[in-house]
């Protein structure tokens, strides 16, 4: 392909029938280099362009266009060519795909397939959402322990083009329990008159078929491996995850715990419509009308001495913003350290405790720096104090909130991230204002004198 | 190992020089299950393991202990444990340790080396933190293209045990340009007596290495590679990334750009001690004061309203806060999507006058609910008024700065997250404030009327 193929040329030759020059200009470029030039087509065009080439000359290039492309340009495709690219496609992305499409028109192409492929994307759709079996791949290369290193050798070369990966070979006995496991470097170093019994590393490491693919993440990266096997309750192989799944778990599981922390729905996307993200937006806004309800009404409480001493409506904000901002530092490094397991359950109470120390130092410090500005502005020493104490008590129950809510939840099973900072802010300013407004009430006759 | 081995034996084990029972204990554990109870003793107790099993039996598990605790150990080694291990270590992670070294003990380590282990030190140590040079590793495997398939797999086995992976090989010429490259896979299936050139793929996918790690990391998700190749300005092979460095550099980025919109120093660790979390925190804290000053400021200037009207005091905290809500979920929106190369050049605009539109429609819909309630709290028809407008003014403001503050940063070639929270938290705090209050007072005689 010459660096200047567009889409535009590409959308043009589709329309023309045009496949030599396809053809021409895809090859020699890497698939996902093509996938993305089809990624600026319609799903007409895509549909079309899987129907000049032939569902298995597209395959590669289909399997890196967008997932939300290759759900819509599936339903324009003829009957045959839809059955024959769901057939060839990988066993992980096809049911990722299959799962998304409407009831009637998946039984439909269901009913299509042949007998295996039906049964095998039926199996891995029982899966829930985020567990290692709705992320694995049945393609995975497999030897029995009788084989001699060559005859394996051999076989892998034919196992070869059909796998995600024939680097990480896994050994099973008669009823498919994995007993064992090869990397390709292992065999191409061992004897080729040796068996594979005895070549092989005899303690796997593997990860059950329910497990939650964040945890599988964490076990892939800890170990550095390239793919990792998946079993059933009997210790059946049933498949594998390799690196790149991997890739794409730790991208949405960062989203994730972004988007949760900033209160968004983790449905949301850059490229939603406008709507769409209203929708998505409004009910968390919604929960923190009821929060700042809550925030106003303490803020109430106190309309008598704001209204003998004004300064304190100027001055509260400042005691609400720094505890937000202190808590919300509290709850970021807390929930990126769940996520990432480096605080166990031992470890709890040092954390909760270091969180109050810094609460309570930097609100001494903060508390200091912002009393004394007060203090040059309206020239008022009890002012300048109530403020101080009140950075203080804010900063603390900032640390104290930030740490106690992610790890709480966390004790709940629910997602650190989840709803925390709505819950950490609220705190906050409700106790900001509180502490601040409550102080000035009780020592108002100081204030005012 | 027995299931029961804790640190606590490992430890006893060390300080009595019980080589057999650590080996015994090791023995068949992956590396990386041996460095996690590794992780929980002194540096001298990982020193005295280093010495007691030797550099080169040591190194597998040395290389999965923390790095902080592998640069505190290395201090204690002798001389020739030291010299030894460095020695032996990949060239990607040495270079690493040996930078964090103080300078003194860094010197006298180099000069103990052999001169080319220096020389590659000290090449790797030029490049930038966050570049492609500062990650990859100098082990790759390579062939030469007039190389049989059969000699090339003798010269990959021989290659093996010392290449980082032999699953991706470099085919270079005699001024080692990179002009092909081969998987095992290929490599396997070819017939024996072709040539690695007649068979390599000559399209090869490169990075520069002084490309920075983020790009790289995009480039290598985007492609599903397992290792990348890695040029210099003359595109001579340097060296390669590999999947796992990909893994560590996603987890980095990802706490990066959280940290950074909770405004927090990238620096900082859980594990950070009490002082050191303070003293990272308070700068941004001051900051804070400083924007929160001028909040407070927005609000003295409007001291005569309030004074005669409080419910003012109370009511203006909800604009504040939804609108700081709705800023921060425009920002973490853009921001994920800039790190995700979700955004181009030409895409801004339209995100911009998205995050405009979602803010109107919530500002609408929110500022109709608050209106409500405030209404049925205040019975004042002309305050519900004012609250709906200054939503929808100050929920359009969020989804401007939201959207504005982070690409404007990236035009700027600056991380579009840094700093980018409290702009925005300022922006929705000052304009909420101006807003409600500013139309309060121009409204001020049909409020109270």
């Amino acid at each position: 392909m010459t660096r200047e193929t567009s889409a535009l040329d590409l959308s043009r030759w589709i329309r023309d029938g045009d496949c030599g020059a396809i053809a021409q200009a895809f090859q020699g470029r890497h698939p996902a280099d093509a996938a993305r030039l089809l990624a600026e087509l319609t799903p007409q065009e895509v549909a079309r362009y899987v129907e000049l080439a032939g569902p298995s000359e597209s395959l590669t290039v289909f399997e890196f266009v967008p997932f939300e492309l290759q759900k819509e340009s599936i339903q324009h495709l003829s009957r045959d060519a839809r059955v024959g690219i769901i057939s060839l496609m990988s066993p992980d992305d096809r049911v990722d795909l299959v799962e998304e499409l409407d009831e009637a028109f998946r039984d439909r192409l269901l009913s299509r397939l042949m007998q295996a492929e039906k049964q095998n994307i039926l199996n891995l759709m029982t899966y829930p959402e985020d567990s290692a079996g709705a992320h694995m791949t049945t393609d995975y290369a497999m030897l029995r322990s009788g084989a001699t290193i060559r005859d394996a050798l051999d076989q892998l070369r034919l196992q070869a083009p059909k796998k995600e990966t024939i680097y990480y070979v896994y050994v099973v006995d008669q009823g498919r329990h994995l007993i064992g496991f090869l990397s390709l470097r292992d065999l191409i170093m061992a004897p080729s008159d040796k068996l594979v019994g005895e070549v092989m590393r005899r303690k796997v490491i593997s990860v059950h078929v329910h497990e939650d693919i964040e945890d599988v993440a964490k076990e892939m990266t800890h170990y550095d491996f390239l793919a990792m096997p998946v079993v059933d309750g009997e210790e059946r192989l049933v498949g594998i995850i390799t690196y790149d799944d991997i890739f794409d778990v730790m991208e949405e599981e960062a989203t994730e715990d972004m988007y949760r922390l900033a209160n968004l729905d983790t449905e949301e996307k850059i490229s939603s419509p406008l709507h769409r993200s209203v929708k998505l937006r409004a009910p968390w806004l919604m929960i923190n009308i009821c929060t700042a309800i809550l925030v106003a009404y303490s803020v109430h409480m106190f309309s008598s001495t704001i209204e003998q001493f004004v300064a304190l409506a100027a001055l509260m904000p400042i005691v609400a913003m720094l505890g937000g901002n202190a808590g919300n530092q509290s709850l970021t490094v807390v929930v990126r350290a769940l996520a990432l397991g480096e605080i166990t359950d031992q470890s709890n109470w040092r954390v909760m405790l270091k969180e109050l120390g810094v609460g309570a130092s930097n609100g001494l410090i903060c508390g200091l720096v912002i009393g004394g500005v007060s203090f040059l502005w309206y020239g008022n020493l009890w002012l300048a104090l109530i403020l101080w104490i009140a950075m203080i008590g804010n900063l603390l129950l900032a640390g104290f909130c930030g740490a106690l809510v992610p790890i709480t939840l966390r004790k709940l099973k629910l997602d650190p991230a989840l709803g925390s900072s709505i819950f950490v802010t609220t705190a906050t300013d409700v106790g900001g204002f509180i502490i601040f407004l409550g102080l000035a009430t009780l020592l108002l006759r100081f204030l005012v004198g």
